[in-house]
Parts: C-alpha cells; structure tokens; sequence
C-alpha cells in the first residue's frame, strides 16, 4: 500500500478500502504523504468519486484524526443544524434558541464567512462582547445550563478537515460531494450529536446551484450520517435569492431579532419553522410537523425563544442591551439607495453576484485572515415577483471602506433582474429527504 | 488570471488560452504557485485532457523555461529518434551510429532507465569511461566532426519539464497524452533539430498498452512537432515481447554489436531499418523507403555502422578495444537457467513483468538515485511462436546482487506463457504515421 498506488486506483476509477483511506489520511497527517499527493488525490476524487463505505471511511478517517465531544453525560437529546451556506442565510441564529426553548439540547459549531456567504460566527461577533470560543468543560456547562450554545471550532476537532480544506480551497477541489459528506459529517458527529438536521441550498447563491446535485450531496450525507448511528433529515431549500432581505452580519442579527419577536421575513421564518421542526420531533419533543409547528410559533410569539437567545448572548459575554435595543447598534459611514433603472417585476437575482458585492462592502472574507466589518451589508427591498417602480428604491448598501459605491450600486443593480412578467416563483422549500 | 481559475477551468473541462498555460507554468517555476496546486492542475489535465492549441502552448512554456540549442551553424539535416520506452529496446545505439554512417547529423539526446524500461544513457555508460555529459559547445564539435553524438539532458533545457515530470512520478498524472506530449516534443525541440522520427511503443511492456491510446499519443506528438515547423514521422511498434533477445545494459550493448556487424535478432533489426530509413528521407538522404532500407543494409553489412560507433565511442571517452572484443567484458558472478516447466509454443509474455525483473537483478532502478549494474539482466532464448521442450532452457538470469534467484527464476518462468498453439503473432510494425 502506497500513496502512489492509491492515488492511481482512485484515478482509474477503482474503489478504496477502508484501510486504504485510512492509510492515506493518517499518513498525510503524518508528513509522510506530501501535500501534492494530497491534492492529485482529491482532484482524482473529484472525477472518480467514492462510493457509501468509502464516503463512510474517509469520515471516519477524519473524525479520528482529532477529538472527539461526549455529550453523553448531559441529559436530553442532542441535536444540531447544518446548512451548505448561502447569501442572508441566518437560520441558524433563530432556530438553535427557538429549539432550545422547546426543550432539545442544541450544541451547535458553525463556521466563519466563506466565499460569497456570510458565517454564523461573524453574524454573532457582530453583537458587541459575543465570545464564540471557550473550553470544552464550559461549553458542556452551557449546555447543561441553558440548552445551547453556538461556538467556533477547534483546533483539536477534525484537524484533517481543517488541513485537507485548506488545501482544497486553493485547488478548484471543494466541490466534490464525497469530500464535501466527510468535511461536514465528521465535524458534526465529533461534536457527540445525536441527531441532525441538513438545510442544504440550491439554486445561484448555493454552492452546488444544481438541484440534483444538491440531493445527491443530501443524500450523502444522511447516509453517512446513518451509518454513524445519527438520525439525520435534510431539506433542499432554494437559494434563488437571498434568504430574508438583510445581508451583512450585524445587520443579520438585527433581521434575527425580528424572527425572534415574530416579526420576521416570510421566507426566513419558513425554512425556520420546517427546520426546527424536524429537530423538535428527532428529540421526541413533538410528534410530527404539524404540532412542531405550532409549538414553534407560540415559542415566537410568546418571548420564550427571544428569551433563550438573550440567555444565550449573556451566558456568552455578549452586551444584553444592544440585543434587546437593536436601534442602538450604530450604523455604517455610507449609505446609499440603489433605484430600478426601469418599471416591472423582478424576475431573478444573481445570488452569488449580491454576496459578493457584500463581501466588497466588508461584510465577509476575500482571504481567511481578513476582519469582516460588522456594519457593513445590504439590505434588499424586493423579493422575486415584487413589482418595482422606474426609480423606486430596490436596494440600500451599508459600507465603512473606501470601496467605489458607484461601482457597487451598479454590480448590485446589474444582479437584480427585472422584466415584464414572471410565470412561477422558486419554491423555497423543494424537498425534504430522509 | 489565477491559478485556482486556470485548476478550475481545465477541471470543467473548459480550454486554457495560451496566455493561461504560460502563466500557469511561468509562475510555478518562480515559485508563486505551489506544487499541490500543480499536481490538482496534473489530475485535472489527466481527466479533461487538452487540445492541439493547448499541447502546443504547454510544449512552448516548458521550452521556454530553459536554454535551447542552435545547431543552425552545423551543416547537414539534423534528426533525432524517440522511442516511448519498453524492455530490450536498443534500437537507438544501433540507429544513430547507421544514421550518421548515412550522412545524417544525429543530435540524440537520450535519458535513463524508468520503472521497467532500461534507458540508453545507462547502456552507454556500461562501455568503460563512455560520457554522455559534456559541455554544449563539446556536443556541437563533436557533431561537426563525426554527425553523430549521444548525450544525456543537461539541467538547464526545459528545467520546467524536470521538475513537473518528478511531480507526476508520485502522483499518478504520467500516463497523460497532453503531459508526455508536452515532455517529449519540449526535450526535442529544444535540442535544436530539424527532424524527428518516432518509435511509439504499445503492447503489454508499453507505458501506453492499448494501441489506440499510441495512436492518439503519436498524432498528438506529430501535430505538436509540425506545429512547430519539424518535420516528424512515427511508428506504432510492438512491445508485446522484449525487443531482441538481450535485457540489460552491457547486455544489450552486446546486442547491438550484433546488429552493427550484420548478425543481430530480426525484430531489433526490422525496426532500426525502418526508423533509420524515415530518418534517411528527411534528411535527403534516400528517395524513399526501399532506397533507405537498402543504404542502411549496406553500411550494416560493410562495417561503415560500426566504424562510426566506433568513432562515436572513442570521441566520448569509451574503451574501443571492449567494443571490438566485448568477449573481454566480465561477467556477472551469478549466471542461471531458467527452464520450460511444460513442453508447447511460447504464445505470451508478460513484458512488464520482464522488465521489473530485470530491475531486481540490478539492471534498473527503483529510485532516480539507485546505481544499475551493467552486468545484470536476462537473456532470453525464445520468442512468441517458437517451441519448448520439457526442461528446455528459455532463459538466462545474471546478477551480482543479493536478490533471490530463485524467486526471480520462479517470476520469469512465469512472465512466460506456454500454450498448445498460436493462432497469430503479434504485428511488429503495427503502423506508420505522419
């Protein structure tokens, strides 16, 4: 067994076992395997794929290269949420107190900005004082404490991942659906879950826009999550557009807020609702959609799951007042108000394109070093199907840096795309797949 | 123009300009891209492939990366040979020394044995005190006084080649038609020739087995080299058995010998004599292939073949008197037979096999470091089609190392296959291609 021999077999097409997987990833740990077999490796995956066992073993492989979490010892039933990530993507901000307040143990680890979409942590970074790293023992006593907690990972979860994704970006090989399983379901089963609830995006702001794709990534991930013993259920939901009409992290907490007082986008409290949902039931907390549903929305509208989130903010240094008064939260040096070039109706946005331009404004990362500014961001006043007025106000972009806002104010303008009519809307929520 | 746009591209399956290739390969060898992202590149070439327009541009950057050799001040047609590599394959050390017996100027740049294959500059080099490197205005010297000279590759031409081929070498990214394209033509063009005749090698000892995949190799390697205004022809030859009977360095000299002097195997003599022959033609030499054959007939039988390698070998340094009596040539200290476990007609051999055996016995290398051994190798005594006693001797192992005989006699035994009868040998010289 060789690095070279394995690399070759996964080029010819051929299947890997289980030790040889191992092999290859423990050896690479190692430095015995070098990072350009690493990346021949993974270009060879692209191409050839893997199949369920070898999915399974590369993350299991993953999952062994690090620590892993026991939650065994804190009572009730764990359960976390992972999306694929798109552009005003805030869910997770909402639903993890929203669960918690309902009952199910939510120990979720998310990640930073990536690309064309904003991160979690940066959303909740925004929120002055928030602390999204801690030890292990205090995130278990948040946990046993409040029921959630939302943290970053750590360098000792699934380093393999952290090494081989690095590795990955910088070589045209992250879209891979068995690379993508292993990176998302080690992390996920490490963190000692005993369920797990996918949102996985498709459409122009997704990272696998294709929604076939997209369910094959589904399925892959469910079935690895199986075979992990986890119960595990994903929606496919559309990233046609952005998700809600605020992009930008701070400017996410604040359209957060609203959700959270029951006052938030339509869109945003339906991927909301159907997640959490499935969480509910996979903790035993309600029997079937119907009733999760309902004991979600009396949880918005009676405080109880703002209020878990403000236990949340506080168990983790962030500044109370601020969340409880969002108008105080200052705002961006610019501002300016992009306006429709013409009359009709809006017909599509090029999602990817937006995020972008917030990335430009500072909401997000173009290097992993960069810092995201809280403030920046875009606030978007149409959905697919709205009408827009000649001149009428579609857009508002929020910047502190010296980046052309004219040039901005076009690239936004030029990625909303209005017409005469519009036959069908996207449907947000396309498929649940168990 | 990035390089994860340019990975990125060529993963799609998308063509790559000019200017992309020649960043790609530029900014590698500055050291601004890495050797993981050229090896993501590699695979991705490996899958995608590439079309003439791009063979031609990567061909052009590799030779752009180092110095190139104008052999414009050398009077005559210079014209070189290439062969893709087999096992026994020695047709070089008998064809350049015929060519330039002829009147053609042979520039013969050659390299070192690889996995299974032995390479010409260590069979030269088993001739005591034989050089095949020397100073560049040496080579043009010697190829004004005698037309012929047979070198290794110094550092400096195509040094981008050097260092890609060492990263396909560990990352399964060699057997690509684009990648040895691109590796062969750069090495020959920047030689400084004005011809080149080609030896695509196909068959069970072959880098490239299946026919088709030479054709494809070869037509890619004649379009390149006419792209580039040479004028090329190749070969489709056979490597379904070793060529000759001889397998190792001053083995294979022997051989040689033979054919100079009039006496060697037919199917070592039939290829010389029709790669010698295109040689012939392109350099002006004879009007067509019967002229050439009958030439090169001729030189081989009036000894002018062997006085020029002769000439060539006192020129480099060689002991002449073991070329005229290589009877005098020590043997290895361990010589044994191998014989016919079963009586019937060879129908079969496992070249490779053949090949790798060698390299135990110590006429190869397993890593670019190892030292060969000029006495080691194999004589075989039979070809496909030829009868076998019982207990007949098929073959001769020697060796001065401390590999186990017997295993090897055991491996060679059974690299032959011995059936009842052969409906049809396998067709020397499959094709000729221009």
């Amino acid at each position: 067994m060789t690095a070279y021999e394995i690399i070759s077999e996964k080029r010819n097409g051929q299947s890997l076992s289980r030790e040889e997987i191992h092999y290859f990833i423990n050896e690479f740990l190692k430095g015995n395997i070098e990072d350009y077999q690493m990346t021949a490796f993974l270009m060879a995956t692209y191409f050839s794929g893997m199949n369920e066992d070898e999915i399974f073993a590369l993350t299991e492989s993953y999952i062994e290269s690090g620590q892993t979490i026991d939650l065994s010892d804190i009572s009730g039933i764990k359960v976390d949420k992972h999306s694929t990530g798109g552009v005003g993507d805030k869910v997770s901000i909402v639903l993890a107190p929203l669960a918690a307040s309902l009952g199910v143990v939510v120990p979720m680890i998310s990640g930073r900005g990536l690309g064309h979409t904003g991160g979690t942590l940066d959303k909740l970074e925004s929120i002055t004082g928030f602390q999204v790293f801690g030890e292990l023992k205090n995130f278990k006593q948040q946990l046993a404490d409040i029921g959630v907690a939302m943290l970053g990972q750590t360098d000792n979860i699934v380093p393999a991942d952290r090494r081989i994704y690095a590795l990955r970006d910088v070589t045209a090989t992250i879209e891979s659906i068995p690379l993508i399983t292993a990176s998302i379901m080690s992390k996920k089963i490490a963190e000692g879950i005993d369920g797990l609830v996918l949102d996985v995006k498709y459409g122009n702001g997704a990272f696998m826009p294709d929604p076939e794709k997209a369910e094959k990534l589904a399925k892959n991930l469910i079935g690895v999550g199986n075979a992990f013993g986890k119960k595990v259920v994903a929606y496919l939901t559309s990233m046609q557009q952005p998700l809600g009409f605020k992009i930008g992290n701070w400017l996410e907490i604040e359209e957060c807020l609203d959700t959270l007082h029951g006052n938030g986008p339509q869109d945003l409290l339906e991927v909301t609702l159907a997640l959490t949902s499935e969480m509910l039931i996979i903790a035993g907390k309600a029997k079937n959609n119907a009733e999760a549903r309902s004991l979600c929305l009396e949880a918005l509208h009676d405080g109880r799951a703002f209020n878990k989130f403000l236990e949340m903010v506080e168990y983790q240094g962030g500044d109370v007042n601020l969340v409880k008064s969002p108008e105080k939260y200052p705002k961006a040096g610019h501002i300016e108000v992009v306006k429709s070039p013409t009359a009709g109706i809006i017909t599509a946005f090029n999602t990817r394109e937006i995020g972008l331009v917030g990335v430009e404004l500072g909401a997000g990362r173009k290097k992993a070093e960069d810092e995201v500014d809280p403030q920046a961001g875009i606030i978007l006043f149409k959905k697919i199907g709205d009408k827009a007025d000649e001149q009428e106000e579609l857009a508002e972009i929020r910047s502190n840096n010296e980046v052309s806002l004219d040039k901005m104010k076009n690239r936004l303008v030029a990625a909303i795309e209005i017409g005469n009519k519009i036959d069908t809307l996207p449907e947000l929520i396309f498929k649940k797949i168990e």
